[in-house]
C-alpha cells in the first residue's frame, strides 16, 4: 500500500528575507515498509530560527539544506505502520524528519515519547519539554553559568527559548530577570505572564539606554538570541565577570552583507567577561538531567508555556517567515494533522 | 636627610597617540623615613600597554591615573634606607610605585625578591619571571584552556607577553604555534629565536588570508594582544570549540572613536567558540604555581627572553610611546639607575 506525503522543499537559497518563491510543496509517494522501517503521521512540525542558517550554502555546524530536497527539522507524530516490535502502531515519537505530514524511515530515526502531560498537546515536546527547553536550560546554566543572585538579561525574550530561559532563571534563584521584545503586547506579557521583573520594547529607543534603565546595577548574565545592538548593549551593562551565552543572532540572519560586531569589545578585557557560543546538538548529554528537572517543574505547575500554532503543512512556509518577523509568542509550530 | 626623586606625571589626557606634552617630569623631595617606611632606589621600571587605558578617565578595572600626580606601575629596586627588620638595606624588591627613580612608602608596598638567576638582571622580574610571564601563563592555560595538541595563534607575537606565551605553549605540548608581528625583523625572530612554527607580518596583507595560509587546518587557541582585524581573522580560522584569551587590544588603544567589532561574530555560535577577557590582577592566586613552573623552565635554560632597555627616567615617556608604536622586541623596560 502506498501513501502520499506532502513535503516542503527548498528551491532557491534566499538572499535577505526568505520568500514563498524560495520553497515548493511536493507530493511524495511512500511504498510498502521495508524491514526495520516505521511510518509516522506527524502531529506537529517545528519551525526554528536556526533553520535560516541551513538555507545558506556555507560551512556550519549542521549541513545546509540541499536544493530540491525536502527540508528537515524537529517533529512529533504517531506510528501508523511498523515493522519493529518496540515501536508499535500508536506510539508517540519525536524525530528530525519534519517539514512533511507523513514520514517513513528506519526505526532508528524515531524516539518513543510518553504521552504528553494532562492538558498539553504533543507539541510540548517541540517546546519546553523538548529541544527548545533544553536550549534554554543548557544556555543559561552551562554556557552562561548562571548563579543564584545573578541579574539576567534575555533578548528575544518572548520567543520560545527566551520565555523558557526566563522561567528557569527564576526557578534557579536569579535576582532579577530583564527581557527585550519587539512589541508592546509582548513586553506586557513578559512581566505579566512569564515572570520577568522588567521588560522593554527594543523599537522604543536605543537598547543600550533602555537596558541601562532596566538594570541600573548592571547585569551578570546575558542570554543572546538577537546579536547586533543587543549584544553591544549587554557588553556596556555587564558587571565584572559577566557571562554571555550566544544562542542566536536573529538580527543578522537575513542580512545580505557581513554586519560589524559590537564597538565595545574592549569591555571583554577590562571587565573580565566571557562570551560563549553554543549549538544544542553538542549538549545532548544534558538531556537526561534537563528532562528530570523540567518535567518536575512542569508537573508542579511552575512553567507557563505558550504556542503560536499554524494549521496545515501548506502554511509551514508562512509560519517560518512569520517566525523570522517575530509574529510568534512562545513556540511556533505547525499542526500537520 | 632628604633625597630627591625624579618622577613622571600625567598632565593631559591624551586623545589618540600620547605625546610628550601630555607628561611632565617633576622633582619630589622625600624627608626622613616615618616608622614602618622603606626607601627604595629603583633599578628598572616597567612600561606596559595597559597603561594607555589608565590615561583615560573612564570606568575600568583599575582607576585612571590622576592628572598632576605621579603615575604608577611595576618596578624593581633595592632598599637604601629602612625602618623595618624584614626589609634590610640591600634587599631587592618589586612594587607598583614605578615611573620614578626613587620611592619611599610603607613597607607593605614592597615584596622581597631573590637575587636574579645567573646572567639575568633584576628586570627579569618585570618580564618572564614577573607579571609579564604570569599574564602569558594565565591567559594561555587558564583563560584559553590550552590543551596538548592544540594549534595556537598569538598576536603581538614579538612582544613581552607574546614571546612568553609562545614558549609556554610549546613547553605545554602545543601542536603548532603561529605568530604575527609588524616587521620583517620581528617575524624572523619569531621562528628563529622564540620557537614559533610559522609567523607573518600583518602589514604584508590581510590578516585573515595570512592566518589561513599559516594555519590551513585551523586554530584551536588564540592569544589576543591586538584586537581588530586580528580577532576577526581568528574567528574565521577557529576550529569548533576554539577558545580566545583576550589580553590586549593595542590596535584600539589610541583610537579616537569606538571601532566596530568583528563582522563574523556569528561564528562564535556556529562553532561553539569561547571568548574570554582577563586582567592579570584578578589571577594573582596562580602566582605560586607560575613561579614554581616558570623558575624551573628558566633554570633549565628552556626560556629565551629579550628586553628592550631604555636608559634614564627622563626617557621613560619616549619608551612608553615607542612601546605603543611596536618599537620593542620582548619586554620594554627603563633602567633608572
Amino acid at each position: 500500500m502506498t501513501v502520499t506525503s506532502t513535503q516542503i522543499q527548498l528551491v532557491n537559497r534566499p538572499t535577505g528575507w526568505p520568500e514563498p518563491k524560495d520553497f515548493s510543496t511536493v507530493t511524495v509517494e511512500y511504498g510498502d515498509l521495508a524491514a526495520g522501517q516505521v511510518r509516522v503521521a506527524n502531529e506537529f512540525i517545528s519551525v526554528d530560527p536556526y533553520m535560516r542558517g541551513r538555507m545558506i550554502d556555507t560551512r556550519s555546524y549542521i549541513p545546509p539544506f540541499q536544493l530540491d530536497e525536502t527540508m528537515t527539522g524537529g517533529a512529533v507524530g504517531r506510528v501508523v505502520a511498523t515493522t519493529v516490535d518496540d515501536l508499535p502502531v500508536g506510539t508517540l515519537v519525536s524525530h528530525m524528519l519534519g517539514w512533511r505530514d507523513v514520514t517513513q524511515a528506519d526505526a532508528g530515526e524515531f524516539r518513543a515519547l510518553p504521552e504528553p502531560p494532562t492538558g498539553a498537546a504533543s507539541s510540548i515536546y517541540l517546546g519546553v519539554l523538548g529541544m527548545t527547553g533544553l536550549t534554554a536550560y543548557v544556555g543559561l546554566l552551562t554556557i552562561a553559568s548562571m548563579q543564584p543572585g545573578d541579574t539576567v538579561f534575555i533578548s528575544g525574550a518572548a520567543g520560545a527559548v527566551g520565555t523558557a530561559a526566563a522561567q528557569i532563571a527564576r526557578l534557579k534563584g536569579a535576582h532579577r530577570v530583564i527581557g527585550s521584545a519587539g512589541s508592546a503586547e509582548k513586553v506586557a506579557l513578559l512581566t505579566d505572564r512569564y515572570g520577568y521583573d522588567a521588560a522593554f520594547n527594543y523599537k522604543d529607543g536605543p537598547v543600550r539606554r533602555q537596558l541601562r534603565d532596566a538594570a541600573p546595577d548592571g547585569i551578570d548574565v546575558y542570554f543572546d538570541n538577537v546579536g547586533g545592538d543587543h549584544l553591544e548593549a549587554a557588553l556596556d551593562s555587564f558587571n565584572d565577570g559577566g557571562r554571555a551565552a550566544l544562542c542566536g543572532a536573529i538580527a543578522q540572519y537575513n542580512a545580505t552583507s557581513r554586519t560589524p560586531g559590537p564597538s565595545n569589545m574592549a569591555n571583554i578585557i577590562t571587565r573580565g567577561l566571557t562570551l560563549r557560543g553554543f549549538t544544542i546538538g553538542n549538549h545532548f548529554d544534558q538531556a537526561g538531567e534537563f528532562n528530570r528537572e523540567m518535567s518536575g517543574w512542569f508537573a508542579d505547575g511552575k512553567i507557563v508555556h505558550d504556542e503560536t500554532v499554524v494549521t496545515g503543512i501548506d502554511n509551514a512556509v508562512d509560519a517560518f517567515v512569520g517566525l523570522m518577523r517575530g509574529e510568534n509568542t512562545g513556540k511556533m509550530v505547525v499542526r500537520t494533522s
